[in-house]
Formats: structure tokens, C-alpha cells, sequence
């Protein structure tokens, strides 16, 4: 893949949103607004978190650096998104990643799930970044502009997340009887986390026009899920749904251990100043 | 930094010379260049293992990013260099990374050091990035044209790491009395594995105008080093330098556990065809 090849530290032109922008905005989002961006935010965070793991151990360097990308793309999501929320707080991003105990948290649960082999981990960047897609596509149209913004840059690197994915699903079915074991046992293993994406959630109903209802999404979501196993002939696994409630707070018992990993440095030096 | 909000994922347009390119060239590198690539790959190739172990573990989410896309520049050299290699030998990246054995790495122990604290990471990088920078900005000129090529992209982006590395030790030189007493640490700590960098080997007398020879480096590096330093009023530490050895594939006591991590899984499915 070329983008191996561009710079990762590259500085972009023009018209990007950066988070220090974010920061110095005259507009503060109201609490629900705010509220709204942390689930968002939150998702992208504690997925790269699981996706970083796997730099310096996947089975290709080519695949170490595109998890890797993906990884950094995501984090620069949850940056947005969060220095965003903060706004309304007067915290910044770290206070938010660092400093939050496991209930304050908004992630859903698909995200906090181990990235098992290889092939549950791109079961669960196929179910991410197909719902992301069509999330940000809408969220384009958000009534608030800063949203918007953030989503509108987002869409574009989730849209090659997707391409990612996509060929991963392909390559892994239709390649040894082994490697499409793996893929179904993956998709198997990541299907109960996939209801809890679409559960409108409180927050819903207060948002109007700056959210996207997540109910809305599940049909577009269905069909382009459908599109590519079908292409492998691949079923849906008929799984149980797990219970879900990450939007408010309840989390499976893997978020701890990704949090503590995660802020024992901050809080080891509040301030971040030795 | 602006580059939190540049797409990891991007593609590079024009004129990047990709390690599949690299793979398809008309030309094989004789055995020396082919063994001096590898010098230069596997530095690469390590520093990136030792970075990628701050993604997720970063004080601050910025800094996160920023080690992170620095660990990703590494590796895409990293990737260049040992393509090429592996042409003298019918050799893939992926050969050369996850089948060799600790005594057939290149790398110099300057990169197989622990990250210790952020002081001492900052420190190490300090090192590799003025000494690549003086390395790389020389080698666009190699006799060997896919050599050539591969310094001219890695050294744009090792200017960065250098400016990266530079403001880190301004920054934490001239913060508080921990900052500085850890900066000092740090320096301290990494400073008996830089003789090692500008120590000829055999291979160096071999190579002729393909290479550049490490002693020469030394005095434009120690210029490079003082204007920093002087800037802070930090002395050079007055240290013994260690035995050094990695061109001769002796290694430190940590680059065994950096392939253990490395290798694991490639080598659980030879092939990487499940």
C-alpha cells in the first residue's frame, strides 16, 4: 500500500480542523452536545487503543503499519472529539482520556472487545467502520457546524477503513479452509456487540438535528453488510445480543484494563509537569 | 501539531518510491550494498518496535500521536531498506524481519535500549534523529541510485523527528527541577551507545561510494549536539562508551525479548496463510 510510503509526520495544508483549533473555538457546545461528542469520541479512542496493540505484532510489516494508521486515524477522531466536549467543561482532552473513571466512559462495547487472532480483529474493523461510515456521511449535516466539521474529515480516512476491511473479508474467506474457520468464528465472536450500535440511547431525543439516530442506521448498515458476505457467501451468525449500555456508563470487563494501561502514566504525574 | 489531523491513511501521490517498487526493480543490489541496507533497515526496524510500546501509553494524547507517527516513519524506511536487501537474496521484508535469528540483525545497540522514562526516550531519539539526519542527508547522494532514493524521502521526514527531539529537550531541560535532573538521565543513560554509530566496520571500506563512512559523522553530529545542549546549559555527560558490536551481529541483552515480541506470531504460521 503506498501509504506506507507518506509520511506519517507529514503537516497538512489548508483546511484541516485540528484539535488546537477545536480548543480556541468562540462557540462551547451546550451539555448534550458535549455529551453527544464524548460517546463518539470515546469509541474512536478506546478502538485505537485495541488497534495499537498490534503495532510491532502483526503477521506482515505491510499489515503492521496499515493497523497502525488506521489506529492514528482513530485517535485523531477521538482528539476532536473530545477537546470538543471539554469545551463545555473547561477540560481538555487529556482530562477526558486520563482522568475519567470507568463509569464516566461512553464507548460501546464492540470497541472494548480483545482483538483475538487476526481475524476477529478485522471482523471487528469491518463492523466499525461500516457503521462509522454511514454515521459521519450523515453527521455531515449536523446542525452543529463543529460536528460537522470533525465528521466531514473523518469520513474520508473511515472510507478506507472500510476498503481495508472489506478486501481482509474477501482475502480471508475465499483463502484456505483455515483462514475462513478464522473469518467465521470472527464475525461469530464480534456479532453479539453489533445491536448496541443501533439502540437509541436517552441523549437521542435531546439531540435533533446535531445527532444521527442510531436506529437509523441499521438498515443501510444491514444491506452493506449483506453486500460483501454475500459476495463470499458468508451468513450473518445468528448470535444472542449481549446486553449492551455503554452509552451510559456500563462497560464489559475489559474497559479497566485498557483504562489502566492507558492513564497510569497521567495520573502518575498529575500535570504531566516533572 | 498539525498532523493529528492528516490522514495516516493518505495516499502519497507522484514520486515516493514504495517498498513494492522497490520489490520489482530491474536491479539487485550486490551482497555489500545488500548487507548495508540491512545496517540501515534493521536501526530502523528496532527504533519502531521500541516506539510503537508508547502507543496507547503516552502522558499526553498529542504526544501519543507524535511518537506514534514517528515510530510509523521508521518503519516505512525500515520497509524500503530491507526490500532491497532482500533482493540479493530472493528475500521478502517479511523473510528478513520475522525468519532471521538475533545474530544476523544489524542494528546498532543505541535502538535495542529500553524506552525507561519519557527523558530518557526523548534522549535516545535526540540521538537517532541528528545522526540519521547527518547519515541520510549524505546518502542522497549514494553511488547506488535505490539507496539514494530511500535516504532522499527518509531524511524529510527525519528532519522532523529532529525538530520533534530538539524541542522535547528544550522543553524538559528548562521546565521544572524533575524535568531537567530526568533530561539529564536520560542523556546519561544513552550516551555510552553513541561511539557505536561512528564506528567503522568492515563493510564500510568495502562500499566505496555507496555508503558513507560512520567516522566521518562524528564532528558534524557533536556540532549538532552542542548547539542543543548549549543552548540549555547542559554538559555532555562524561561517560564510558558500552563495546558496541551490533554491525557483527553481537546484541544487547534486550534485542532477544524485541524479536521474541516481534517474530512470535509470524513465525506461529509460517507463510501467514492460515
Amino acid at each position: 500500500m503506498s501509504e506506507a510510503n507518506a509520511s506519517a509526520t507529514r503537516i497538512t495544508p489548508g483546511n484541516a480542523l485540528r484539535p488546537e483549533d477545536i480548543a480556541l473555538l468562540d462557540t462551547k457546545p451546550g451539555d448534550a452536545v458535549a455529551q453527544y461528542a464524548l460517546c463518539l469520541g470515546d469509541d474512536a479512542l478506546i478502538l485505537a487503543q485495541r488497534l495499537g496493540w498490534w503495532i510491532s505484532r502483526a503477521p506482515e510489516l505491510e499489515e503492521d503499519v496499515a493497523l497502525a494508521n488506521i489506529a492514528l486515524d482513530q485517535m485523531g477522531h477521538a482528539r476532536s472529539f473530545l477537546t470538543y466536549a471539554g469545551r463545555a467543561w473547561d477540560k481538555t482532552e487529556d482530562d477526558l482520556a486520563y482522568f475519567r473513571r470507568e463509569p464516566e466512559f461512553r464507548s460501546v462495547h464492540l470497541v472494548e472487545q480483545p482483538n483475538g487472532d487476526f481475524a476477529r480483529t478485522i471482523a471487528r474493523q469491518f463492523v466499525v467502520a461500516l457503521y462509522q461510515w454511514e454515521l459521519y456521511s450523515r453527521l455531515v449535516d449536523s446542525s452543529d457546524p463543529t460536528i460537522a466539521a470533525i465528521a466531514a474529515k473523518a469520513v474520508k480516512e473511515v472510507d478506507y477503513h472500510r476498503d481495508h476491511s472489506i478486501q481482509w473479508i474477501l482475502r480471508l474467506a475465499l483463502g484456505t479452509d483455515e483462514s475462513r474457520t478464522r473469518m467465521v468464528a470472527g464475525l461469530k465472536l464480534t456479532w453479539p456487540y453489533i445491536d448496541e450500535l443501533f439502540t437509541d440511547y436517552p441523549l437521542t431525543d435531546v439531540l435533533g438535528d446535531v445527532g444521527v439516530r442510531p436506529s437509523s442506521l441499521r438498515e443501510p448498515f444491514d444491506a452493506a453488510v449483506h453486500a460483501v458476505l454475500d459476495e463470499v457467501e458468508l451468513q450473518l451468525p445468528a448470535v444472542p445480543g449481549s446486553v449492551g449500555g455503554g452509552r451510559l456508563g456500563r462497560h464489559s470487563e475489559h474497559l479497566g484494563y485498557i483504562l489502566a494501561e492507558m492513564q497510569v502514566l497521567a495520573r502518575e504525574h498529575p500535570g504531566a509537569s516533572w
